[in-house]
């Protein structure tokens, strides 16, 4: 290898490095270069390339000429920089040694700390900080570290060590051993290198250096490393980078501070310095808690110049990231290091005023704003009301379970639908408690403040009902035990009955005891500044996916541009309504069934009218009658009994009909257009109430826009035949009312094999609207009641990344809407495409929805705003031009 | 236009056209000149081509120049040849009017017969025929026939005019009408024309024709026709083909008759003329039934010269079309005429030794016959016993059901499993008759002859295994209703107890009553010649399904080249082990479930022992564990108590468990290697019993091939992690035993999701097997067990042209599973791929396999043969040398 520069210095307020070479340098030391090229005063250091990683690993371990002299003079550079010498007794110059490649991965070298510490420069430590007992611990901990990351000696040898000279002295704590038992921890750890090793603990410093970086390149080859990648697919990297940093400390006096602190306040958005420092500490003093920290103004009377030095970069920070920073800050001997920076969390309130405000202070444009300053997730929590931050003590919880559904709600525990709607009708509050629900239970829920269940997924029906209706829910808490005979809930301590209070906290998960304060969300000036913007750039439609006025009322005050998914079977558990379509389960004929759908098409008109009167001109999608039959009849014996006598029919009867309803997978059943093509007169009174709602609509004056969608189509032939079914019923509505209104046709692709031939169903079709929750489940055959029992295990093993039935699975189900969009359009290239299952609210679902194209996604109106966001996102991260123009400056 | 050629006539032993000439005459039209070219005596006619079609739909209804010319001198040329005239009064040309383009097709016009006659050339066929009631019934019939075929005039309007005739005359049969009232009918009918049309009916034979011609020329474009085109994607035909044919007549006189033939014996193949006729009589009159038919024979002493013709004729054709033919023939004046001849029907044992014969003769080449002259069902009829013909009296027939698995079965009838396995175990044949089957009763199916199920599809779990096993089975037969407490079923008329003997034909779906005598089938020389030549031609491998050495041995005889599939759940179905099983699915600990485990490995390991002793180096696929838990375990209530009692484990406790394992959809829920990941140590156990066999065989000298089958894969995750089990499993086991073998290990592609990323899979995988049973559930998202609702609807209404878990579906799943072998074989490019779901013994579905290029099919074993021609008759189809070169001559 011909002589190459494999070592890039930084510090001092130079570097040799930027942010842009990653490849070259990794993620970390790319970083590092940045801050220390922009001028912030970092504890200097270097990076090894790499390139020597690669050559390292192809060349037998051994290091390309040239290197040992570039690591001897960076280390120089160390020492000039800090004015301290490695390895010296009395000024030792410490460092840290880290991995760090392009991606950040797992089975990569940990830190390595405090090197160059040896039997004489720990004295050196122990008298410039006054603190000997801190220089025999720092030398101690280094021995076990450098042992077991640098030598892989197990780190349980060290503990068994120390745990016996805590015996042979009595203690319990660490803490308790004074200076001398250190010492002999440092002797003893010392013996144990020896022994796993036949060699002597390294006193040279520069031999432990050398042996942590090959150490580090070493382990790029590791197993984990390497299935990590494998797994990942991460090609094309040469190597990790090596990097090598002075060690500073905020602990040598009083002339010493450590602390962190926000460039804005993190709470509320307000523009001024917001943190916490201690004197004479290190790093880990200030979170451990043992002493209280204060709050960072004072430091500006103590240590003046550090502060106003801090303030000055704040802004520096700020205008160089355009983003709020959270910063790790060492003062030692008065001078100041910045160890770390990086875009600060923060709250919904405080990310739309940072955003509003910056954007007014030229800092950031306002797509820049948009891109990058507020996150989904914060409007998320915007929209919801919360729980008071002080309402969470930790003896007041009950239970953790899944954030089915954001936001807090405080009630009276009922355990089933009627109490819900009995107490909700007397004015009470409620939380509706459930061991799991089903549709039976919705009349309950829609009564309910909120919902807590104790099993069930994020997609069970008690998660995903809630979601849609932006009510608060925690699923699946297995810490409670419910029982409904005794009609109360335990969690092994505290029993809760009905009637006594509790509050939820559904973006959380969690459960707590008693009745406590609510914070209602206010969307302030800021939050429509901001939304219009987002708007400006957005070129995707947002809809959403509601089935009562209510629903279609509140996502138009979230800015819904029309419904994706109306569903029309919630239609038809009304009181009066049910009792029509079980007539019509029951009836025998074609005859009696076209008579009990009869009694339906008022109620369905009607509920259509409404929901037209609301969205006016905007498009509403309609789906036709979806679930299996079975889910509108009771199960249990003595409600079977009760409907038998009100349908006039002979119980036994009745109850073989419900036996034979029943099926072995209802996911795959009877199900969707399966119905609508064995019963048309069911698609036929759809289509009849909705048209009907159309004319009356153009009667006085309105030009509604539906649009009726076919669910569950596997095939064309399928889709052909209730397309003829719908044209015949609209011809005859039409004939009989001496009026015609226009309305689309399409499908819901959510059968795999609808994705497959959408070339043939687009021929047919009008538009295309991906119900991904059931194209989820049926692409990876998942029962999403079922698949609880596996999910967990699969992410915890790392079989699964995210839940799918959360964050649409690209590489699979994905690529199933990326063919149907292309079949689709090839055949029909106007073809309107949307999706509406529960990935339409999930950001980086819905950037992926813009990215093939979609002319919209349709979400439950509390994720509209996200869905907005998202989208107008997603527009700024895949269009190169604007990113570039606007997003700077 | 240009003058061009419009009409194409055929007859006198020439022909304008051939049987090339499809896309101009259509089917039939190209049919008609062929055999007049090879010089058979057919009825004289012409073909007016379908680019006429095409002018008169492009020209408002209107004719070419020159086509009237045309037609008018076609219809000289069979006056000439039939020595009649078009239209005379005494000796009239009469003629039928037929569609035909290149594919049939519904909606297009049907035939007109008997054109020509009115009320004087009905005359002159009284006299001809001397038989005046035919004529003027023939010329009621046309007036019927025209007005509704050609005017749209609908033939209830007939109808009702003769029912008010009967009623008149107080007659019920048409026949009781005199030749007065037929005439009498002809007036009304011709009244009920002028009515409708506002015309007399048309009396000059041309002008009957040209509507004729114009109404063939119109039904091409009818709603119906043009609907099929679309959904059948007929595209590129320029329209139909019109064929007027000269009618002759079977029943002049004495010097007539009408007959019908086969080359051969269809029975059992032997080179003798075969058939039947009658003398002066109509064709219709021989299939009738009303006079009988003199046998073929005795024509030779009526009309030897006829005779003789006929059978220089048989030969003619056999050598034309290289197969036997099924000839219908009329002698009209003792001329022979020719109306048709076609491939004939024939039994299995005549397919084989027609085949064996027509090579030896000379007449086809070997490839030629295993292409054309036996289906893969012949093969199938041949394998099975069958019921002999004269067992099936209609009055004996209790009830029609599914064709669920071929063969003949006779035996008494038990209700369960248990009472199956007694009597069988005291030597007495049993039909085993349940409402439907589950995996609880596959020890009774096992045990009896044959199977009978009320409920249940073609893929029922019955016919499934009963396939499996090549037992016979009627699935579905919902004409009888079991009553298992009584212990007996009935038709509602004959009740059959527990004990009666029934006998059923699995290939037909009948159940007889009574104990019927049974042929067994017999291999005879023929069939292993006919095999030896299919097996020459035949280059994809065919392996087995087997879980047992008794279907391992079956399949070998039947010429298995492997197992493709061995299920290991089926073996865990046996007293001891399903006691061992039961104990690792209630488990609480790892521990536990290992030590439940490690007492099914003896018996795991002896089962493979006896298949590798079977299949010594041939391949054997073995899947690991794929059922849910639940499956293993009793749902009764009092066998539950039972196992508590036998597990030592309180009942509620074993209740709970039973309960937690049940599933919303089983079918997508918690098994196949989810089960597998769940619970590392069931893969573990199976791992080690393989290779453990394995191992025993090595050290026996012989060197087998497992090929260890992951099920349910969906992400390559799941895969990897099942791998490194396996991969770990088997050091140990090398380890422990001081010797190692080799193993593949692969996947089952079965869930829509591996499908897409096969790629991924494939960079880890060894080899794929399509699970088609599974990949179509999950593709259409039906359940097998559900479907059934809908499946039989959507195929009446023509929404489905198959079950597609019968024949696999190539627009929809097949598509993943070519997509699947690409993707898989683009990322290692030897990737074995074979098939093992029900279809690879489907010979369509067999065919599509060969033509993505797979490895193998692998099939239930009496499907094997099945698979075997059809894979050789594939490789013909799919190789056009060996196509023109091999099958000619």
């Amino acid at each position: 290898m011909e002589y190459r520069k494999f070592v890039y210095k930084f510090g001092g307020g130079n570097a040799e490095g930027n942010k842009s070479m990653k490849a070259l340098l990794g993620g970390k030391g790319a970083n590092l270069a940045e801050m220390s090229a922009i001028g912030l005063p970092i504890p200097p250091g270097f990076t090894i390339s790499t390139e020597v990683c690669k050559y390292y690993n192809e060349h037998d371990r051994s290091w390309p000429n040239g290197l040992e002299e570039q690591v001897k003079e960076s280390i120089y550079f160390l020492e000039g920089l800090m004015g301290l010498d490695f390895g010296d007794a009395e000024n030792p110059l410490l460092v840290s040694v880290r991995s760090g490649a392009a991606n950040s991965m797992p089975g990569m070298m940990d830190t390595v700390l405090d090197l160059g510490l040896n039997d004489k420069s720990v004295e050196g430590l122990a008298q410039k900080t006054g603190n000997p007992r801190f220089a025999y611990d720092c030398y101690r901990r280094f021995i076990d570290m450098f042992s077991d990351v640098v030598m892989g000696i197990s780190h349980d040898h060290f503990e068994h060590v120390l745990q016996k000279l805590k015996d042979e002295k009595g203690v319990t704590d660490d803490t308790a051993l004074g200076i001398s038992d250190l010492k002999e921890l440092v002797n003893r750890y010392k013996a144990v290198y020896r022994k796993a090793t036949g060699h002597m603990f390294p006193q040279d410093p520069k031999e432990q250096l050398y042996f942590s970086i090959n150490a580090v390149f070493g382990s790029w080859n590791s197993k984990r490393a390497r299935t990590y990648r494998k797994i990942n697919r991460i090609t094309g990297l040469l190597g990790t980078a090596v990097n090598v940093q002075a060690m500073v400390y905020g602990n040598m006096g009083d002339d010493c501070a450590t602390g962190v602190c926000f460039t804005r306040n993190p709470a509320d958005g307000t523009d001024e310095l917001f943190g916490e420092f201690l004197v004479n500490a290190q790093g880990e003093d200030v979170v451990a808690g043992i002493r209280t920290p204060r709050n960072i103004n004072e430091l500006k009377e103590i240590m003046p110049e550090c502060y106003d030095e801090l303030v000055e970069i704040t802004h520096k920070l700020e205008e160089h990231y355009r983003d709020m920073q959270d910063i790790e800050f060492t003062i030692q001997q008065d001078h100041l290091f910045i160890l770390q920076t990086r875009n600060g969390k923060r709250t919904g309130t405080a990310a739309i005023k940072i955003a509003v405000d910056m954007v007014n202070e030229g800092i950031i444009s306002r797509n820049g704003a948009v891109q990058n300053l507020v996150e989904p997730r914060h409007l998320d929590q915007l929209l919801h009301p919360q729980l008071g931050k002080s309402a969470i003590q930790e003896q007041d919880i009950l239970g953790q379970g899944l954030p089915a559904s954001p936001g807090a709600a405080v009630g009276k525990v009922v355990f089933n639908a009627d109490d819900a709607e009995t107490w909700n009708a007397k004015g009470e509050d409620v939380i509706m408690v459930r061991i799991e629900t089903s549709p039976e239970d919705v009349g309950g829920m829609a009564a309910a403040k909120g919902i807590l269940t104790s099993r069930g997924g994020m997609t069970s029906h008690a998660a995903v009902v809630a979601r849609g209706w932006g009510k608060p829910c925690v699923a699946g808490c297995q810490d409670i035990v419910i029982n409904y005979d005794t009609q109360s809930f335990t969690n092994g301590e505290i029993t809760v009955k009905a009637g006594d209070w509790i509050s939820i906290d559904g973006a959380r998960g969690i459960v707590i005891n008693g009745q406590k304060p609510v914070e209602e969300p206010t969307l302030e000036k800021n939050y429509h500044t901001f939304m219009e913007w987002v708007d400006e750039v957005r070129d995707m439609y947002v809809r959403t996916n509601a089935d009562t006025p209510k629903d279609a009322k509140l996502a138009l005050n979230f800015g819904a541009q029309g419904i994706g998914l109306c569903r029309t079977e919630h239609m038809f558990f009304g009181d009066d309504r049910i009792a029509a379509i079980r007539r019509m389960i029951v009836a025998e004929t074609q005859q009696e069934r076209k008579r009990a759908l009869a009694n339906l098409i008022p109620y369905q008109r009607k509920d259509f009218i409404e929901i037209f009167e609301l969205m006016k001109d905007l498009p509403v999608t309609i789906r036709l009658l979806d679930p299996p039959l079975h889910e509108f009849l009771p199960q249990e014996s003595q409600e079977i009994r009760q409907l038998a006598k009100e349908l006039g029919i002979p119980f036994k009867k009745l109850e073989n009909k419900i036996r034979t309803l029943k099926e072995f997978n209802p996911m795959l059943g009877h199900r969707g257009c399966r119905l609508g093509i064995t019963f048309p007169e069911i698609t036929e009174m759809q289509t009849r109430a909705i048209l009907e709602a159309a004319i009356h609509m153009k009667k006085k004056g309105e030009m509604v826009r539906p649009e009726i969608m076919i669910p569950l189509v596997g095939t064309s032939e399928e889709f052909i035949h209730q397309h003829e079914v719908i044209d015949h019923t609209a011809e005859q509505v039409f004939e009989e009312h001496d009026e015609s209104v226009s309305y689309k046709v399409g499908t819901m692709i959510e059968i795999p094999r609808a994705a497959i031939v959408a070339d043939r169903i687009a021929e047919e079709a009008e538009f295309f609207s991906f119900g991904t929750n059931d194209l989820t489940q049926m692409t990876y055959g998942y029962s999403r009641d079922d698949a609880g029992k596996f999910l967990e295990i699969y992410m915890k093993e790392g079989i699964l990344r995210d839940d799918p039935f959360q964050i649409l699975d690209q590489e699979g189900v994905g690529r199933l809407v990326q063919m149907a969009t292309e079949r689709g359009r090839a055949a029909k290239p106007d073809l309107k495409v949307g999706i509406c299952g529960e990935h339409g609210g999930d950001p980086t679902s819905v950037r992926f929805c813009y990215d093939l194209g979609l002319n919209y996604v349709s979400c439950s109106p509390y994720r509209v705003p996200v869905a907005r966001l998202a989208a107008a996102q997603a527009r700024l991260m895949s269009d190169p031009v604007v990113r570039k123009e606007e997003l700077v400056g």
